[in-house]
């Protein structure tokens, strides 16, 4: 049956999980925390719904639960480096973030570069975390080849998500965090499972033409989001966020892996801009005039992006998260049998 | 008649025009490069073209002809500033340029600040600058508020350019530069002077409903390109690049000029990262890695950006340019009668 639990014990229950299945505290801890954010701002893609994945990849060594990440030694530049040691990026994200903090609020901005970790959640926490700090944010990276780009034919570049934040002084910050495809892979997967064509401008066959059926989709490629821009958003991704930070690019993750089953390793590329730093001098206060750009959006009816999930955080932190029966129960099998649930 | 010249003929001419209409000559030889090589490149709607736009906008007083840009001194962080001092971006470009790649190499990467500048021409200049010096760029602005937000019903964001580039080894980098709207709004002028229907999904009428009616989305807005994702980045590119820098947004560009008639007057950002010193003590050569997904993207039919003015730009260095009769003659005008030929 259903049950209606805090976010803190959400989050005790999945580390739990996670410490069960073999993972060590720095993993389990890490990863624990973003799950259970997308279960709190009902982001359910991104919520225990991704315990699975996690699990299926640990099972197939293709993660290292037990990695303790490497910040490297660096000469005090703009550049700070954390080596994921095979692990989920959210450790070795987590063990940067003190550094990339500092260093952007010293420098004006900085980088950090996320290498060999497993990548499967959402962009926003990274983000988030930024601007809890009075950081702007621009977050990206690669992940499978399942998209080609305009005018192709065939899968090259990911889905690469692309997410920015914006730090407000009162409640969450204006964030955005998106895919450069048109759609996500899973809702392909939804159209698929029931029966229903994709919208025009989503996918390609493997023929390299059009298609609104998903199971052709599937066998062929996504499309970029908004045409040639978009794919071009999408390369700038795989170079800077991939070849640059010498990590692999989408279609490297790929050939790695030879299945989008299992969570992808690859880099990952974080940058931290500090608004006082930018705005020194200058007339005007950044943090008042972002407010009344915001207010301006919003008066003629359009949306800042994110606040559906802003809207659940606030609802679950006073009510609590409820789980469905059949989600409680899963999460209770993956606590009693660990890595044995995984077929 | 048709006159054929050589590059550095035109921006010759082109030169002896703006000081001819009493620019100084670090205003005229920046704007004149730029300009030049908008033609060179086939560029037609960033090149000479644009001249009478700039000496409008210097009669109209609202740039300085004889601004001398200034290098803000700093602490050696990763964010320099230049002063445009009412001048046009161009020249502050160029002063600040050395000291950004010099930062940008010792740190990793580095921010160029550009304020109190006017702005009109394309970014692919900056981003071919860093790019020749073997950086990767990132460059973005405010323009006037023309485009509304996604879900919005008037104008409010700018149709805010997001350019990129990453430096090849051999010949023309990889660039793209493109308005954060569907269109360009010169593009919508085309359509009302020939008479003929927008496509879907340009731009929207004063009453907020779509339109393919050039008049009718002249005094309405323009829409952003992709939808949310699109109109997110022209957010961000007005946080970031207006807010954050302490410069004017899109929509006080607007207030400021009352018309888009004249060049606006705003900030840039611009962004530089060093591909070396990301990729250090990782394996793989970026260079050969990046050369890898170029041709793996041609190779299935799908064209880089930029590749059309890259081809122009060869065919005009081996053969000149040819102006044609009316060009030619405007040319002769703006340099015999200088601001005189302005209404």
């Amino acid at each position: 049956m259903e049950q209606t639990i805090t976010i803190d014990a959400l989050e005790a229950k999945v580390t739990a999980i996670f410490r069960r299945a073999g993972m060590n505290d720095v993993q389990s801890g890490a990863l624990a925390r973003v799950l259970t954010a997308g279960e709190r701002d009902a982001c359910k893609s991104h919520g225990i719904y991704r315990i699975e994945g996690a699990l299926r990849t640990l099972k197939a060594g293709k993660v290292a639960g037990d990695a303790v990440p490497r910040l490297l030694p660096d000469d005090g530049g703009a550049l700070v480096r954390v080596d994921a040691q095979g692990g989920f990026s959210n450790a070795a994200f987590e063990l940067g973030l003190p550094v990339l903090v500092e260093r952007a609020r010293a420098l004006g901005l900085a980088a950090l570069v996320v290498n060999d970790g497993t990548h499967f959640t959402a962009l926003w926490p990274e983000v988030e975390a930024l601007t809890e700090r009075g950081l702007a944010a621009l977050v990206m990276c690669p992940s499978y080849a399942t998209v080609a780009p305009a005018g192709g034919t065939t899968p090259l570049l990911g889905t690469n998500p692309f997410a920015f934040g914006w730090p407000r002084p009162d409640g969450a910050p204006y964030v955005f965090d998106f895919a450069t495809s048109v759609a996500a892979r899973g809702e392909i997967e939804l159209h698929r499972r029931a029966g229903t064509p994709l919208p025009e401008g989503w996918a390609i066959g493997a023929d390299g033409q059009p298609t609104t059926d998903p199971d052709a989709a599937l066998a062929g490629a996504m499309l970029p989001f908004g045409g040639h821009k978009g794919s071009a958003i999408a390369t700038m991704i795989e170079l800077l966020a991939g070849v640059m930070i010498g990590d692999r690019t989408s279609p490297d993750v790929l050939a790695h892996l030879g299945s989008t089953a299992l969570a992808p390793q690859h880099g990952e590329l974080i940058l931290a801009l500090a608004p006082e730093r930018f705005a020194a001098g200058r007339a005007g206060d950044p943090v008042a005039r972002a407010e009344a750009l915001f207010a301006a959006i919003e008066a003629q009816g359009a949306r800042l992006p994110s606040q559906r999930r802003f809207a659940a955080r606030a609802q679950h932190r006073a009510q609590g998260i409820t789980l469905s029966a059949s989600e409680a129960g899963q999460l209770d099998r993956f606590q009693k049998h660990g890595l044995d649930m995984i077929a």
